[in-house]
């Protein structure tokens, strides 16, 4: 079954003003809809970052795979690398890690796999997680992914979620999504406060929630040493303090002292990282996200390395649409060792999905979609309206410290700033 | 599509007498042929070791398969896990390393997992390489498998290779070998003699082969201190020193001196003694053998790690027939990382192979079987006589120190040795 056309749709949705370690959420968040065509008639989806950059390392490199047969990973993990020629992206936005030559073809890859797996699952009249192995679970639960947040954009009408600046804010933003969704575990973006202020928001979110698990990420924002003050008061609290500090020598340096296991999704963002936090002992548990780690399949070859080594295992998002979902969904049902509830941005953003029956949380949890393949639909009217955003909204790369500043200008990037 | 039934069938084939570190061969070899039936009428095979104690296992193992999905490899595993109940095998011969209730799981997995791949591949119509991520060769290459060796078991007509007890007779069987297959590579399996006569037979090689990568295994003879010896005096002529010294501390003494990388399918046999391993940098190339790696999946884990921690990956072979082979060449075929030529010993057994078309080797390399599934298909003829083989020999397990001390009761079993 091979490859013949595909097609590569950015778009651009609404974003609310969610606020981080390097500024603010812009009104629009890009991805890219990937659609692969095959001689059977058989197409299946993808989805993936929207940045320019990124964008256009799709484009270079999907004419390079007509032809290629949609079982074959190997050749399509070579095709994109010799396309993309040692390319290396650039992490802009500055959450996910320094990216290499290697680390950008897993970038690439991973959204074409994944529609290679729609496509070998719609073929065989399967689910993906069929073909990964088998559901271990057949819902995958989902943290409650709070933001501090403005009530609205400079300039906009306030939205839905309402502003949440202070512990009061998070506690009641934290019941609007638990109500809503029904979320078992909580996780608060930090980094944007001083630290103090961090820690009173963690413990109303503990007084208000007794029995979940709480995460804290406040994306590096710490210096070792005050990252180490924080673990310590937040000890019992957390289940686990993710990226407190820059890098791996810096994490490990808090991993040493740290009563709090250490989680990542911004030292260790690809296999050429593993060995070295390994030996350091820089963290305890990795956030894994099949759009960087390199597909579904690399993202199960990550699963086995931790497993290996002893490292616990979660799961990563960024603003994402349902395709993205339904895939980590699969992804996260077939792994065994997934030992903590996934994140997702998707209950800022579903209300523009572009599939036909987007994805929702059932008690916290996304049922495993029971169709073949990736199981979910694309709402060509929908994705049309995305595309139409996208072109209008004026944005090709994500600028939280830009935006921010643009409002703030004496914001400064500043990492760590505490 | 779901399991409804497994054969467990014991068969014996001849076996000559080669010559190891704990003994020699005995006149025959055992192995379990598998094979999965499924409500959809498609059925698998597999194969895997034929000692009692294994065989035992996958009886006990069998039946609590049956209805399960041939995709549900977690599932497989679930169920090997709760069926074994902790069980731990035992490796009476002591050639692979310790068992562990996890590892023995993986070897009784691994012959179920083979089969349903197989089932798979034919259900699609694809060879099983295209559903392990597609192929990067399409034929594999193995070494040529030297072993020390009398002329023909003792009160027994000499067999067609001849004797080989001294660098000449190494030579002469390289040369037969070589000749009949192609081989490229050349692996002697010392432990037998004295260091200084196997550095002789080496050394021989390397005048009649000058361009022939070549490897030897004495299979953890020798103390770190003459492992040293050894691998300063073949510095520069061995491509690796195949587990030259016990276990992983000792490997790890030797491998911080030794200007050759050291080889393992003794040391590291298992997930769980990776992390030790890479630690203490034990090693610097693992053998591979999905028949207690936990199978092709589990195998391609494998072969990220070692791709993750810069490891090398080679392969390892037992007395094995032709389905063996198939899979060990489709997995091999999937696997970008492979870095070396593959061992196996078909060469010696494969007159009594249980196929139809029995696989060759066409210039050292046996082509990547192109049919549905693992490409091969029983001959129930064959199969039942060397079924009928094993209820005559008289052998439940391999016991090449027994054997041994059967014609020399003064032999003594000893690692180290020299
Ligand atoms: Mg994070
Ligand atoms: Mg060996």
């Amino acid at each position: 079954m091979k490859i013949t056309a595909i097609d590569l749709v950015p778009v651009a949705f609404r974003d609310p003003p969610l606020l981080n370690s390097v500024g603010c959420h812009e009104p629009w968040a890009l991805r890219t809809v990937v659609e692969v065509h095959t001689d059977e008639g058989i197409s299946g989806l993808g989805e993936t970052y929207g940045d320019i950059g990124h964008l256009n390392r799709l484009r270079t490199v999907a004419p390079a795979l007509v032809g290629l047969d949609v079982h074959d990973l190997n050749g399509l993990h070579a095709r994109v690398t010799t396309a993309l020629g040692g390319e290396t992206g650039s992490d802009r936005h500055g959450l996910t890690g320094k990216l290499t030559a290697e680390s950008t073809v897993d970038r690439v890859f991973a959204a074409f796999e994944v529609a290679c797996w729609d496509i070998r699952g719609k073929a065989l009249g399967r689910p993906v997680v069929d073909l990964l192995g088998g559901a271990v679970r057949s819902a995958v639960p989902y943290s409650a992914y709070l933001f501090y947040k403005w009530d609205a954009h400079p300039g906009a009408e306030p939205d839905e979620f309402g502003a949440a600046l202070d512990p009061d804010g998070i506690v009641a933003q934290a019941r609007l999504l638990v109500e809503r969704h029904g979320f078992g575990s909580i996780k608060l973006k930090g980094g944007v406060f001083p630290p103090e202020e961090e820690i009173e928001a963690i413990r109303a979110l503990r007084a208000a929630f007794p029995d979940h698990p709480l995460r804290l990420d406040p994306n590096a924002a710490w210096t070792p040493a005050t990252a180490l003050k924080v673990a310590s008061e937040l000890d019992g609290v957390l289940e686990y303090l993710e990226d407190p500090s820059p890098e791996i020598p810096g994490m490990a340096e808090v991993a040493r002292s740290s009563p709090l296991p250490l989680a990542t999704n911004m030292c260790v963002v690809a296999f050429e990282h593993i060995a070295r936090s390994v030996e350091l002992g820089a963290v305890q548990v990795i956030l894994s996200d099949h759009h960087y780690w390199g597909g579904l399949s690399r993202s199960k070859e990550l699963a086995a390395i931790c497993r290996t080594f002893g490292i616990g295992l979660s799961m990563h998002s960024n603003s994402h649409l349902g395709i993205s979902l339904a895939a980590m969904t699969h992804l996260a049902a077939a792994t065994p060792n997934l030992n903590y509830a996934c994140d997702t941005h998707y209950p800022w953003n579903s209300a523009d999905d572009v599939l036909v029956s987007p994805l929702s949380f059932v008690d916290g949890a996304v049922p495993v979609p029971s169709g073949p393949g990736l199981g979910v639909e694309l709402d060509r009217d929908a994705l049309a309206r995305l595309a139409e955003n996208y072109r209008k909204c004026g944005l090709v790369q994500r600028d939280d410290t830009g935006y921010m500043q643009k409002h703030d200008p004496s914001y400064e990037r500043k990492r760590p700033r505490w």
